[in-house]
């Protein structure tokens, strides 16, 4: 195996996840995603999820984040490894691509967006559920980051990476009906919210065209309980 | 990066995860894992996870399961990717380990030992609570592995793969409590688990020592409803 298994080169990609209103669809928020025009072959001309080559005297977890910055200017607190997508057809070259994932809010995105010493180039934001075909498996890659998503809401507390600190039970609603990609009932959905516990209301109220509706924030000390035994606790993790 | 990309190598690692009663132990149950002597440098003398390099031209399922049948003898239904661990100094040449893990019943264990070709050389069975110093970052991963069990308790079936067709409550509890590495209420537990709604009760009854108890089996529908986007419905998944 030794010999031939030289050939095989690793990269990193990144799935960042976050939502936009979209004007055209009566404001109604989507899980949007940035992609990258590959300037060369392979796949020259088609959109790629950020990323790049895992340079041999890095880690994972830096080589997510650098190539993340570079092609995108993006720097989340936190990237999360998704999965390792290795099919030997997968790319002209045999290459095996550890994939990582995060989570930001759309505030967020365009603070560290206008933070970017260089513009970057060739990214354009695309609605995950409307992607053109995109280079290698990438598509099969953010496919499988939605379903990994949708899972998690079931149990975790993965809109907390899209909600800011205090937000009302209409916006919680507004997140996990993007992520599942279907509408909730209301009353149904406050009566598992409540019944869950993870909530804690405060005396806060937003004011606006509707009647004040309350704030709540979540229960961080539970969530972040044991980040596990790989590293310090993650800032907003997707999981 | 292109240049010094190309020296990192790629391996696969595999945590095989079952039950074992400890006579020494009063019979309790602990988690056990088979290690592989290590045969030459790095680490020559040290126990490390089964695997090996992946090939260049078989993908990285395809590898777990190859360099675990070559080690070990052992041939899992399934395999779950786990994590890929990739620090730089994890190995003095630079390598990146996508590490997989599967549980099975220790009498899967016995039938695919008994049916290997080969019976496997300088493997040994450990405790999971009680390892040597491994090769490598083995602890750490193997540390990882089961903290991501333990957590899966909460909230999956993960205990299904290790328990037969129907199993009692205790026998339920028991595979808890070995992974979880501390005792279990009886009677909260029947409560959680009856609440749960996760079990379906047969007219059964395992007769013994003690007085008859009721066989339950999982309910496997709503479990591998969707097995997600990568592959068919996995056989007895870890999530």
């Amino acid at each position: 195996m030794t010999r031939t298994s030289a050939d095989i080169r690793v990269a990193v990609s990144t799935v960042i996840l976050t939502l936009r209103r979209h004007p055209a669809a009566d404001d109604r928020a989507a899980v949007v995603l940035p992609l990258v025009r590959r300037t060369r072959e392979p796949y020259e001309g088609r959109w790629a999820l950020p990323g790049g080559w895992l340079g041999a005297h890095e880690g994972l977890d830096a080589a997510a984040s650098r190539t993340l910055a570079e092609t995108t200017g993006l720097a989340p607190s936190y990237l999360e490894q998704l999965y390792a997508f290795g099919d030997v057809d997968r790319s002209p070259t045999r290459a095996v691509s550890i994939v990582y994932w995060a989570l930001l809010r759309s505030d967020e995105v365009d603070a560290q967006l206008a933070a970017a010493i260089d513009p970057p180039e060739n990214v354009a934001w695309f609605d995950a559920a409307a992607l053109p075909p995109l280079a290698f498996d990438h598509d099969q890659i953010v496919t499988y980051a939605l379903w990994r998503l949708r899972n998690k809401v079931g149990y975790s507390r993965v809109a907390h990476g899209l909600l800011p600190e205090l937000f009302t039970l209409a916006d919680l609603r507004e997140v996990n009906e993007a992520i599942l990609g279907r509408r909730l009932d209301p009353a149904n959905f406050r009566r598992q919210v409540e019944a869950s516990g993870t909530l804690i209301p405060t005396d806060q109220h937003r004011t606006g065209s509707h009647r004040p509706a309350r704030l709540y924030r979540y229960n961080g000390d539970v969530e972040l309980a044991d980040p596990g035994p790989l590293r310090a606790a993650p800032v907003r993790p997707v999981v």
